[in-house]
């Protein structure tokens, strides 16, 4: 069972974190959890402070290859009529210009007080939705 | 800051719920919540009766054209300094006799009492782990 387009947007909007897929030429699947913010049909992911070695992340490298991605938000439950999950697909592109991700960082910041304290400073993955997706155990 | 072996292995067996990712032959990901179980450097996903359509699933299709596979499990909490996710990237096939799906499908049941009342009657998806990766906000 699916959720209406309105309700698949609302529970996928208000998530507070997601998993983000994308592939290698290889075909090699990779995932990530990720904050997010989505505003109309498309959503955006900072590359953050949250510690990493290096900017040069699997993620960027496979979108730069690869710009087709893939974010689902799910709710697990051990009662599992209460399990539901939404899914975009869509097509990602990274923005590197100050003018470009300023719309984005003020919106996460809207989204995640953290992002106040200590704000991302590394390129931010824009994703475009191409197609939504949603089940939900029972409604 | 990476788990020990042990320590991200330990986080991801006990994990009641992971994301599978796959890849179809366009390199378009695909993300869906799962249950499963792992033994040694094996997991296991069955395709199970929460409501679904169809057994002809795009997980399984995507299967099919491309084994390649990646499996999340990660925790969230908006104090980020308890961030956490432990990934596997494996090769799956696709079980649909018997006598492979049986002891896959005991080893479900031990985890998961909701496969006692209703056992999984569908393929198994078998992943051998190829590669353990982990993060942490702080160890």
């Amino acid at each position: 069972m699916a959720f209406s387009d309105s309700e698949a947007r609302a529970r996928f909007g208000t998530a507070r974190v997601g998993r983000l897929g994308t592939a290698d030429l290889n075909g090699q699947p990779h995932l990530v959890p990720v904050t997010f913010v989505l505003v109309a049909d498309r959503l955006a992911i900072a590359i953050d402070k949250k510690p990493k070695s290096t900017h040069n992340l699997k993620r960027l490298r496979n979108i730069a290859d690869n710009s087709r991605v893939s974010v689902l938000v799910d709710h697990y439950d051990d009662d599992w009529s209460a399990l539901w999950w939404v899914r975009i697909d869509g097509v990602a592109r990274i923005l590197e210009e100050q003018e470009s991700r300023a719309p984005w960082i003020r919106a996460l910041q809207d989204k995640y007080e953290q992002y106040l304290i200590d704000e991302p400073d590394g390129p931010v993955i824009e994703v475009t939705v191409a197609h939504w997706s949603s089940w939900a155990y029972s409604l």
